[in-house]
């Protein structure tokens, strides 16, 4: 069934069907919770985070969540390194889940909104992961699968500090919720980097693509919650859904002017991107992004009509990366080599 | 019959049919001609000037050149600023004859292989130009055109000195031999200015596409004697030649050399160059040469198969030029009018 999963760029959040998704491509609700009475990851022993899997995978079985919720329990070093490359590639697992440590294991939903790590930096992080604008749908989610599995393993819980985690920024919620959101215009007019100052000062932080640690690439930025302590669940997404509005009203408003007033260079823009990734040979994963960026502004615009849609763009994006393009090649390839096969990728598939 | 010429970008050069036509564009010889007891044209008055235009015209008709030659008589104060444009793009008038002066003429041959500017700088500039390196021909026929000539014209000549011209590097022979040369891969290897020092070291001087104070555009460089003075006209057109022919060897090499070891990244090149032209929607005149360069190169290395053969795109070459995108759309036009027409060009021709 790994196999499935790896072999398609298909993820729940490529479907491109949520509210907003011309502009959010994907939402996403982290909660990180710890087993009571065992110790944090970053101290445990071998042995104790065997049990705790051992633990979290009977809660599973009694819960009958692989039958009910269609869950698929896969552990991670039984996994070769490109098939965890491409968990990483479709945002089902994060990079430091990739590590060669031991009893870490991934539970995944067979349409991939729901992933959880086991043995990541906690012992517990449920993902709920859906197409465009939709926190509170994922909340929803993530919350209905932490309360089933809360009730077969015990939290690490404070009265007053909430849920116990690994690092100091999730105690309290364990919360974490972000945007993948795509702001073109705003990067182009430079005035991005003012609206994220605003966002720190807001108590969000931006970040690249793939997390923590990542450079934004292509104009895709991931916003996310920093404070977990001392606020509600409920206030945290709403809070983080209604800037992300304004800064969707910002953007589509920035998209309108830059068009009316400049409508060639835009085509130009937009046409050029899809010149270039139709006939290059050679193209980087970072160029290929920043290309695929532009197309999907001109789709928004209405101004480039290639007979590809949002879905088959997110798939694309999924589909160009390092992981994907080996695996689909059945063999490991230097980086010329997949720049060459990202480039036919491209030619073809456009 | 003017505006035959000015509606098809075609000349005898651009026919691409010349020898070694894959990397030398064309071979011109310009003959610098003075009638003898008349001014120089930087010193004479209106009348002189006059006096000049019409012993030449009756030269011309008593010779019937108009009827053995298909010579044309244009008077260049008959012609529209954008109509000298496009006789100036299609390399057949030098830029200063585009100049409001009065008793400037052109006498054209109908195949535009021959082209005769009356009153420019000096009394008649006799050009052949024709498609690739092919000098000993032109000069043949700029020779026989420039003895017809003199059967009827007195010619300002010193028994010493040679012909006398209105400028001291064009005294002796009068001749300007030049070919223009298409050096991608010497540009691309940073072998090309080591080269033309060289060159400078030879007497043989390189400039841009449009000759003298222009700069060479899109690896096209034109070279051409230095001095005319106290040498033969068959030496110097056989110093060029030769070193011509060391460079188009010198040029092959690196093609190949490169294409061997970097087939990728040259086909990369050549075909993003293509991607960008088809599907452009602002090109400006310097990056339209450019890319129509590195086509020039695909096609050549036979990487690039559009249907397009060198003289197409030696027409392309002209026909995207201001004058040239103008006339045909009937009206003036602004930078940004004439860069989207140029990119419209492009992509319906390619």
């Amino acid at each position: 069934m790994i196999e499935n999963i790896l072999a398609v760029p298909k993820s729940s959040w490529t479907s491109g069907k949520g509210p907003n998704h011309h502009i959010v491509l994907s939402s996403r609700i982290r909660l990180a919770r710890n087993l009571d009475k065992y110790p944090m990851n970053a101290f445990q022993s071998e042995d104790n985070g065997q049990t705790v899997l051992e633990k979290i995978e009977k809660a599973v079985v009694e819960l009958e969540l692989i039958e009910q919720e269609c869950l698929g329990i896969y552990h991670m070093d039984e996994l070769t390194s490109r098939q965890k490359q491409i968990l990483f590639e479709k945002h089902l697992i994060s990079r430091e889940h990739m590590d060669e440590k031991p009893n870490k294991a991934l539970l995944l939903r067979r349409d991939e909104a729901v992933s959880i790590m086991v043995n990541e930096e906690d012992h517990l992080r449920i993902q709920v992961l859906l197409p465009g604008l939709q926190l509170d749908k994922a909340w929803d989610e993530a919350d209905r699968i932490d309360d089933m599995l809360e009730s077969r393993l015990q939290y690490a819980f404070h009265e007053e500090k909430g849920y116990l985690t690994c690092c100091p920024t999730n105690v309290g919620t364990g919360l974490r919720a972000s945007v993948m959101i795509h702001l073109p215009a705003l990067v182009a007019t430079k005035q991005a980097s003012n609206i994220f100052k605003t966002l720190g000062q807001l108590g969000l932080v931006v970040r690249g693509l793939y997390g923590e640690g990542t450079e934004a690439t292509g104009y895709l930025f991931q916003i996310s919650n920093q404070i977990t302590l001392g606020r509600k669940e409920a206030e945290i997404i709403q809070n983080l859904t209604a800037v992300t509005k304004q800064i969707i009203e910002k953007e589509e408003e920035i998209r309108r002017i830059v068009y009316n007033e400049t409508p060639l260079q835009i085509k130009d823009r937009v046409n050029r991107a899809y010149g270039i990734l139709k006939n290059a040979v050679i193209l980087s994963s970072q160029e290929a992004f920043n290309l695929l960026s532009e197309i999907r502004l001109g789709i928004d615009l209405k101004i480039l009509d290639i007979g590809v849609n949002i879905e088959e763009l997110n798939e694309l994006m999924v589909a160009s990366q390092p992981g994907f393009l080996q695996n689909k090649a059945g063999k490991t390839m230097e980086k010329l080599e997949r720049d060459a096969a990202r480039a036919e990728l491209f030619n073809k598939m456009l």
